[in-house]
């Protein structure tokens, strides 16, 4: 290789230690595909496409560890690099038969970042590395094209000033713009505003154009175009590692939610050229249709072109088609290629070559993005075409794939532009989809104008279980407060409702009923549109599409179904839910919520406000006597709930959680709502709002709530249970088989367990003498708390089931309210700040810490209840303990996994993340067997580092 | 034995199974002192004194594990149980040598209740049993008295109708009186008004009397007085069980917190009677003087009298002093009995003994009630009279004992009628201690009066940090709302400052500053006194009396030091508690508040108010510039706090904790204080309403506070950590030996705790730096979130120490808010209710639940550390965690134990709760070498019991 003044000569035999350089060309590659996290995702595609022995032009990948190191030491590289780079660059000069910055006949080389993660926002590419005053005369020479080795010259000063060097690229475009109006169009003879075309500069032109690009390179650095090859490799690489923590680079990951990379890799590769005539050309192509998964290839081809020529739009393409006329041979070996590569990687790839005077070179393959109907499609084609297994099909579905299926969008017709244009204000995406509708800012007033036909958004700071009435019928929901576990989420979520939370730039104010975003003012009856996927708010109504699941997604969930060992169940409090859940794959319901029932009469909505006076008579009671009274008024509504839900879930099981939040959620707060409860019930309004203050908590998630309601007021419980008891019969004696699981919930102590169950079964007991009929029941409880967990053995003595209800055990676990979180956990999570937790606790479980507690529950529950069982004698059906989970983690991916791991019998979820959920299940079981073949598979490279020491 | 025809005749042989019945009598024993458990109080001591030869007349005790059978089985007797009476019946007819309902020479016995505990509430005494119209003869022969006889008889019917079936004593009063005024007045030529001794009824009057009793017997009980001895012992015995679970008993019980006995034992022992004549009597007395402790023998004795006479006050008792001289050879005797009770029982007895016809018999000996001087002055005598070993000393010594001596009372001349008539209002005993002053309703008001040199009493709903001004100078704290662990109690408890909370009937108007209580308006400077120790509000002022500490208070807690290995801090946020406490022992801080200073100067009074207005200022500041700058306004304060408390604890370790509340704790809340902020700092009193709104939180325990607020305003932790190291070097400058602790709050994070330390680390060594001075310093962090605890391996690889905050931990663990706890936690607490938590874990810290978590996060943590630094080749003293507790049960006896079972370094409290940490800390190591030996002592019982199989 070539040696500058200013590049020391590395010292002999100092290639020791770690290796950081690998190298790949001549058919043998010393990185593969399991090396992706320290070879980056296109340093592994190089590695592996020259081990299966396709065309790659040779080249080396300096590893993501160097990333890390420079990061970890002031920037300084670790020992022994700059001898590893030596190293492998004499190899490269040695397979490519060119010496690097050699005058006459130069190796040129390409440098391009590449992480494990593809990552626009990084820098990405600098080519025709090596080239120099002297050098380009000899590419000149050799390739009998001046023309091409001038251009590719000043395409190296450009993109080495701009991307390397940091200067504007327009300085550059400047420059080529004044050449071809002062020169090339007079030359010939073009008007103004006739397009001149990259190619009609000539040679003087180019000339004229490299000098005109060094003097702006020596402006904007200080110093001249370094004619030293060395010096230009080590200033891309120096250029590609300090681009990872570019801005746009570290806001991009932030967004995109990407942790854990070491950083980028960076890959030297030699110049091969699809610009050196008509036989010469670049191209991109998908082995199969991205937007649908027809199995077609896919892709377009520029005749004549580099592969930056391609993604600047300086010409029209052709597709791949056209090329199979044009040139058959080519065509024909990229078939071989698509063919190689899919039955290699098993899957859709998205790849890049470059013909050089008919010659193919692949120079990228990764995995091909697609849409959710695509990924399904290709999929199940793909076990088809016996490329995968099923359970293969199964652990390659997406969360998101799924979620595009179900949610109605935003008609992506609909330009970016106006969507700019009309985008109002962001927020917490917090259930995905889109709703068009016209603001409503109160329950009572989204219900009226429903009633109406209207199409309404709610519009709250935050929402409480008083407003799911005008929840239901809204469109959608949006509230300036709270996060992806607030009322607002969990409730919309369950209802498969789009609602964007915690959208602080809103201003509302309920007295005006008006609600001010940036400088605009929106009244009651304004058109916006939400779009939950994103969290974004945008002005006036837009026209939405629905998705439609391709026939693939019951194919693929059905392989799901053979292969998870989970149970999937769901979230739902009305019967509605019920059936949209069990058709979507729910196998019984995990939490039923009484406490919406209480607002809102699913069925007959007259009902509504009956059950409300009733449920605020009871909290106003002063006495035992009044607040029986009360609750008899709510026996009949609660037991009609329940009997709509169990004949829904007809021969599934049912759990059923009793009255759960503190009860100053129930009591009216606007004066409008006093007095009508004034009114209905004869208590002063005074009375009342002494009442609701007396009520008040300084922490109402650690308050007055759950079972502790229960041990304060039995009847409450009493009269529940009677209701289910009750329409568990009513059902039996239609036929339906009900299998009702009655939840405690907030429980922290054995001993208050044991007496919540004692009369539990006692009122069931009654229920069934009364009406001498005799049902099977279950009775357990929620674990939310850390101190359930902890004493989960002697919990387990009493209780037949246990559901995790994760929301909550975050909440005390991580001293963490969801309400209150918004204000200071983006810190916690943001890469920009101190990436402290790798995910929001409330959406994905937190297993080092949460878990740990849902892990010992679990654990001890099932031993204390078995030891319990053997001591009783009891069957072992009695014995085994069931365990859940209700919280939101039930329907994400990673939690479901990990409940999985550990044992649990079921999950539940809202009923649009039942798929999800059935898929999670399943991947978890494929991971398990994969865990279980993986060691030698993974042991590969370790070996190979072994055997270099 | 007697049979009568109600009574079947017991299966001979039956006496088989566990035994339920134990004998005393003849000078040996069934039963012994350990067996208190099942034999109660007085069944052990009346067996123990059986033992040891003292002269007791022989009995037998039904165990309280009867009493438990009893309950669990709806009212019924264990099998067996008449048997096993009948038998040892059987066996004190022997000893006795009369028969039970022999009508010639009866013997006569007492029942009497007993449990391991003494309990007033129960039922306690019927004497006399066995007498009946025909025996009632025989005794009057026998002892040649009939009126002695007939007295003893209408005894019986009166006390077997009031207290063995329930009836009103007044009534048979009625009649006695009547009989009085009626019969004996004539006889006697008495005047109304004169005084009739009982004594002055004759015997025919008597015979009327018993008459007029068994008429008022068969009118309460429907039934004749029963003539067979048996039934009456059954019915005293059913009687006996049966007060175990009446309302003034469990109420008791309730109150006193005594929980987790079996039941009563019943003891029926032979009768003695002090009322034959002059040679006999009753007396009770206490083997040295209860109220001082000096070794003098202290008691009452009654000629010819019962022992109900002396309770009851007939007559005057002469003191022993007396009996000394009229008596000398029962005083010789008693004082034997003194001796050898000491000898055998190492403590100061309360006995009750009867004299009959000159001769001494021994009826109860129990551990003697003291007063908290006594306490300390009798075991120091002991110790020196060899009778105890200084361990045992300590062991004896109890918080309430400590607590007696530091806190002012209310003057006990002040009487109890008084007292109770002018009670208005009882809340939570949250300090103990007593004060009275001037009602000021906010904490400006309390100050300005306060200034004028008046007493204040500081009512208020609640209090916050901004109160601690007001809070500082009044003399007492009374809140309508909270508990003991309320931040009126923390603050207050801290300062030894009498407090009570919780007080839920007052109805506190601020704006015209009254206070409704009951039917009675209090208004500004109005007088009323607080008993911080009993939780009641009195009204106007009462004369307060400051107790003295004896010369062996310090000596006991020298024992004290030397056996414990516990250290003890303390928690101070000010040089004047800092000093009090290490006058009181303290050795060194623990808990060292900073956000108090933030409200108050404890030095400068003139300087609160800039504080407040410069933390309000950084709060509302918008950008970090204009919160550097505000803060910049706090560092000289902050600084020399920190000054002053370095060297009140030269050479002390200070543990300082960052900032913990939330922000909006320190926004001006009233109109007033809003102006004035936006007066000093010009920021438009809407901003700062909207900014108070914007920092509001749902549920603020769980919200932006603790280390968050550093994550997210890392400002503020370099401006308290600058403050710090500033101080420290400015004190080791003036040869004052620094060792601060820099404790980082709420952590949740391994990763958050290494972001924090790193920072912290940073800043000191930056000042350091600056000022050409080193000190040592450590930074640690408090471990008060269950996932803290969970992950202590973690944090405890960067952290030098930890100290456990159980308030926040319990809150978090149980999911309880102590703030709010009050409206459901006594339904925990309480027997009456379900009994389910052993103690209020806000009081006591809960071992089941929290502490697991703390025992996890200990063992966790000092194993994280000691790996840690073994890899890294720490030193010895880096590598060892230290451990301590900051949370009010940091000076709880009980869970000081707990602390030190566990293995903690220190224990850290309030001031004036240092005395009795430093003792609980002792009592710890004693309870381990007692529980070493005990295995020996408590076989015992068993062993016995194993032999009778």
């Amino acid at each position: 290789m070539a040696k500058c003044a200013k590049q020391k000569a590395s010292p002999k035999g100092a290639t020791k230690g770690k290796q950081y350089v690998f190298f790949f060309g001549g058919g043998k590659a010393e990185g593969d595909g399991t090396m992706k996290p320290i070879l980056g995702g296109k340093g592994a595609g190089l590695s592996e496409m020259t081990s299966i022995g396709l065309p790659v032009p040779p080249g080396f990948v300096i590893t993501t560890e160097v990333c890390k190191h420079f990061y970890e030491n002031g920037k300084k590289y670790p020992d022994g690099l700059k001898e590893q780079v030596d190293a492998k660059l004499a190899q490269l000069e040695k397979v490519a038969g060119k010496k690097f910055g050699d005058p006459k006949d130069p190796l040129l080389v390409s440098v391009r970042s590449g992480a494990a993660v593809s990552m626009p926002g990084m820098m990405e590419t600098i080519l025709n590395l090596g080239l120099n005053d002297a050098s380009v005369e000899g590419i000149a020479e050799r390739s009998g094209n001046r023309r091409f080795a001038l251009d590719a010259y000043r395409r190296l000063i450009m993109m080495y000033g701009s991307t390397a060097m940091g200067m504007e690229r327009e300085l550059y475009d400047h420059a080529f713009a004044h050449i071809k109006k002062t020169m090339t169009a007079p030359r010939l003879g073009l008007k103004e505003g006739d397009k001149i075309e990259d190619t009609m500069v000539n040679e003087q032109e180019l000339e004229a154009l490299i000098g005109e690009y060094k003097k702006i390179y020596k402006q904007g650095t200080g110093q001249d175009f370094p004619q030293c090859p060395m010096e230009q490799l080590w200033g891309s690489v120096n250029a590609v590692f300090g681009s990872w923590m570019a801005p746009k680079a570290v806001t991009y990951r932030s967004v995109e939610k990407i942790t854990g990379l070491l950083g980028t890799a960076v890959n030297c590769q030699q110049m091969v050229f699809g610009n050196v005539g008509e036989k010469s050309g670049t191209g991109v192509a998908f082995t199969r249709d991205p937007s649908n998964g027809a199995n077609i290839f896919y892709g377009d081809y520029l005749y004549n072109a580099q592969g930056e020529d391609v993604v600047a739009g300086i010409r029209d393409p052709i597709h791949l088609d056209e090329l199979k006329k044009t040139d058959a041979k080519i065509y024909a070996q990229l078939c071989g290629v698509r063919k190689t590569l899919e039955k290699y990687y098993h899957d859709m790839q998205d790849i890049e070559f470059t013909v050089q005077d008919g010659k193919l070179f692949m120079l990228q393959t990764r995995r091909g993005k697609r849409t959710p109907q695509a990924a399904f499609k290709i999929a199940a084609d793909m076990v088809k075409e016996k490329l995968i297994t099923k359970e293969d099909a199964v652990a390659r579905i997406t969360e998101k794939d799924i979620q595009g299926l179900f949610y109605p969008i935003i008609d992506p017709k609909i330009s970016p532009m106006e969507l700019k244009r009309k985008r109002v204000a962001g927020g917490v995406d917090a259930v995905p989809g889109a709703a068009s509708g016209q603001i409503a800012f109160s329950a009572p007033d989204a219900e009226a104008e429903a009633k109406k036909g209207k199409k309404v958004i709610l519009v709250r700071h935050e929402t409480s279980p008083e407003d799911v009435g005008g929840m239901y019928v809204a469109q959608g929901i949006l509230t300036a407060t709270g996060g992806k576990t607030s009322h607002a989420a969990v409730v919309a979520r369950g209802w498969g409702k789009t609602c964007v939370c915690g959208c602080s730039k809103l201003n509302i104010d309920y007295k005006t009923k008006t609600m001010i975003v940036g400088e605009k003012t929106y009244k009651e009856g304004d058109w916006i549109t939400l779009n939950g996927t994103t969290g974004e708010v945008f002005d006036g109504q837009m026209s939405l599409v629905a998705p439609e699941p391709p026939p693939e997604f019951k194919l693929i969930l059905s392989w799901a179904d053979k292969i998870r060992r989970l149970k999937i169940r769901t979230n739902a409090d009305t019967p509605l839910d019920a059936r949209k859940a069990r058709e979507l794959g729910a196998e019984g319901i995990g939490l039923c919520r009484t406490e919406h029932m209480f607002f809102k009469d699913f069925e007959i909505p007259e009902d509504s406000e009956k059950r409300q006076l009733a449920i605020q008579e009871m909290i106003l009671s002063e006495t035992q006597e009044d607040r029986k009274k009360a609750l008899q008024k709510l026996l009949p509504f609660q037991r009609r709930d329940f009997v709509g839900i169990f004949k829904a879930m007809n021969g599934l099981p049912v759990t059923i959680r009793l009255i759960d939040p503190p009860l100053h959620e129930f009591v009216p707060k606007s004066p409008a709502e006093v007095e009508k409860l004034s009114k209905a019930t004869g208590i002063t309004p005074e009375t009342i709002d002494a009442r609701s203050d007396q009520l008040h908590e300084a922490n109402p998630m650690l308050g007055h709530r759950g079972c502790r309601l229960a041990v304060t007021y039995p009847e409450i419980l009493e009269m529940q249970v009677r209701a289910i008891i009750e329409a568990a019969i009513i059902c039996a004696k239609a036929k339906v088989k009900v299998m009702p699981e009655i939840m405690i919930p907030v429980v922290m102590d054995p001993k208050e367990y044991k007496l919540l169950d004692e009369q539990t079964r006692a009122v069931a007991a009654e229920v069934m003498k009364e009406q001498k009929t005799k049902v099977d029941y279950m009775v357990g409880t929620m674990i939310e708390l850390p101190r359930a967990a902890l004493l989960a053995d002697k919990i387990a003595e009493n209780a037949e089931f246990f559901s995790f209800g994760t929301n909550d055990l975050t909440q005390t676990t991580c001293g963490l309210s969801r309400d209150d979180a918004g204000s200071f956990l983006p810190a916690y999570t943001d890469e920009k700040g101190a990436a402290i937790l790798k995910a929001d606790p409330f959406e994905v479980l937190d297993q080092d810490g949460v878990g740990q507690l849902v892990k010992m529950g679990l654990e001890r529950g099932r031993a204390g209840r078995a030891a319990t069982a053997k001591a009783a004698g009891m069957p072992d059906k009695k014995a085994w303990l069931k365990v859940g989970i209700c919280g939101e983690h039930g329907g994400e991916p990673k939690s479901v996994g990990f409940c999985h791991r550990i044992g649990m019998d079921y999950v539940s979820c809202s009923p649009l993340r039942v798929p999800i959920a059935r898929l999670a299940a399943a991947q978890a079981v494929v991971a398990e067997g994969a865990a279980k073949t993986a060691p030698a598979k993974k042991a590969a490279p370790s070996k190979k580092a072994a055997k270099k020491k």
